[in-house]
């Protein structure tokens, strides 16, 4: 029996290709002393992995030519050699692009089996909790203030303006085509949203925020990252959580216009942050969001695909705007 | 008697030229209710008034045409309609560049009679006022850590490195000549200094910032501003205090390559202020540089011209970075 993988058949160059990738068949794991190996049932592709393939990334296990695409899964244990994880058990680790993932027991986390395993790849997962700690803790919005996010209907996005509705913002998010505009309004309660590629983007922008922005929770950097600097309210805050625009590219833009001088002139703080900064307190931000996923203030929209073959265009494709919320790829294994 | 002025004649276009300033004489001011009539002693230029000349700001007041230059001035008081303020008090105040002002009390702050009044335009001034808090309270940096600050030679840097010191911390001055640089190191005992103005200096940076730069104290902007970025450790913080490389100039730089990149990936802060967000606290600060000034640990550096008419080159002058510590204009009356 063989384990198929997705491997980087070489880092791109310039925008992100399908044939970026290649499947291929690799001997079967094995768990090792304190390790457990892992059937995935899915995985989740996220927009920020791009960065790791500008090939700058130099801590070990960086993603290369060669190697296992990298990503956060969820899968059931079919073997283990740790003391607290049992066969059977649902975890979720960075499993990679792949159908089994032998991994050390203190980089595994076992789920709830209350829970939705598929729940950890979305707003119990790594993207939910970057929406919880970069919005709540970062830049800590107060109520009545005026949220807006960028990629507002990607995975993060989506939950970072619900967190801020449950907050007492209000709450206007910019996306790139008006059916995901509606989406964000009539699903989510997102007060307005703002069709950045519409030529009068920022005269829309302007109207959208009528008493200007408080906190402007940052996934793509670039034009957008620009526009919300010059509607910054006095004391605002910048979560810098991505830069989106600049990941498939080769050639990133200068920075945006008004910084500094903006930020000197309206008092504004900009903060960039990591998630695995705050992993001594994912226990307590996951009790929060499942408490919101179970009272029905907080909804996880999906974006699935199946199959390990599909996943090399289905990240193409996210990272030109084709998925509303978090793209999941299902394992038919 | 005539009140001599300096009147903007004009808001320049392009780079201030001193023609773009012209001397009038109007007649004597008087002091009505409440208020103070103030014969200017000195006057101190700073780079930041450059940016009230670009013809954006739109309070009232703002710099027009016709108006008198505006500035922080030290003076004397030789008329009083105010209850706490005597003939005779010298006093601080926005007096602008002319030989008398008459000012409303409150916005007049009278200098205790043991302080030589020249220090308020320094180190108790607003220079030494935007040091303190912009360094102190909005960077924090602790014993240990590396503190960068630009335009390290001119009013607010010579300041910002000396506090720096005294907090234990490692300092490096970026200016913009090898004799600056010098006397940052030998006078004011900075631990190493870079002229920006070198073809290395980018490596000359690197090799001065050995462990990185924890706070970078942001005079300028631009290219400096991009050059720090890529040198702050994981965490660090950036003060923004001015923006006087795009100042002078009708056609502003993009921002930085690197913002909002590397604010994600080292969570960097950088936080705008401006100093009159902090009026209730200047009585306090103004103790610890009282202090820090008698016990010798900060040094005020001077640099002097004589007469109303040196002003608009000596303002030409500073923004070409002609200034040593804080330029200031002696009246001779």
């Amino acid at each position: 029996m063989e384990n198929q993988q997705v491997l980087i058949e070489r880092l791109p160059s310039g925008k992100l290709q399908a044939e970026d990738y290649r499947l291929a068949d690799a001997p079967m794991p094995e768990a090792g002393a304190g390790q457990v190996l892992i059937k995935t049932l899915a995985f989740a592709i996220t927009a920020g992995t791009r960065a790791g393939l500008q090939g700058s990334a130099s801590y070990a296990g960086a993603p290369s030519a060669g190697r296992v695409m990298n990503g956060s899964g969820v899968g059931e244990v079919v073997a283990s050699n740790a003391p607290n994880i049992a066969v059977g058990d649902r975890v979720t680790a960075a499993t990679g692009w792949q159908q089994y993932a032998a991994m050390d027991a203190e980089h595994v986390t076992v789920i709830d089996p209350a829970h939705d395993p598929i729940h950890y790849l979305g707003p119990m997962g790594v993207n939910g909790l970057t929406a919880y700690f970069g919005l709540l803790d970062v830049s800590n919005p107060q109520a009545g203030e005026t949220v807006m996010v960028s990629a507002a209907a990607g995975s993060v996005g989506h939950m970072v303006g619900q967190m801020a509705k449950i907050r007492g913002c209000e709450v206007v998010g910019v996306c790139g085509s008006d059916d995901k505009g509606r989406l964000l309004v009539e699903q989510l309660g997102f007060d307005r949203s703002v069709n950045y590629k519409d030529a009068n983007y920022r005269q829309n922008l302007k109207e959208a925020t009528p008493n200007g922005v408080d906190v402007y929770f940052d996934n793509t950097g670039g034009m957008i990252l620009g526009s919300a600097l010059f509607r910054m309210n006095v004391g605002g805050r910048i979560s810098c959580c991505g830069v989106v625009s600049q990941y498939d590219t080769n050639t990133p833009e200068p920075g945006p216009k008004g910084v500094p001088g903006l930020l000197v002139n309206n008092r504004l703080t900009m903060r960039g942050f990591l998630l695995f900064d705050y992993a001594e307190r994912y226990a307590e931000a996951r009790e929060d969001i499942y408490s919101w996923l179970n009272s029905g203030q907080l909804t996880s929209l999906q974006d699935e695909v199946v199959g390990l073959a599909a996943a090399p265009n289905a990240f193409v494709d996210l990272l030109s705007g084709g998925n509303v919320g978090t793209r999941i790829v299902r394992l038919d294994q």
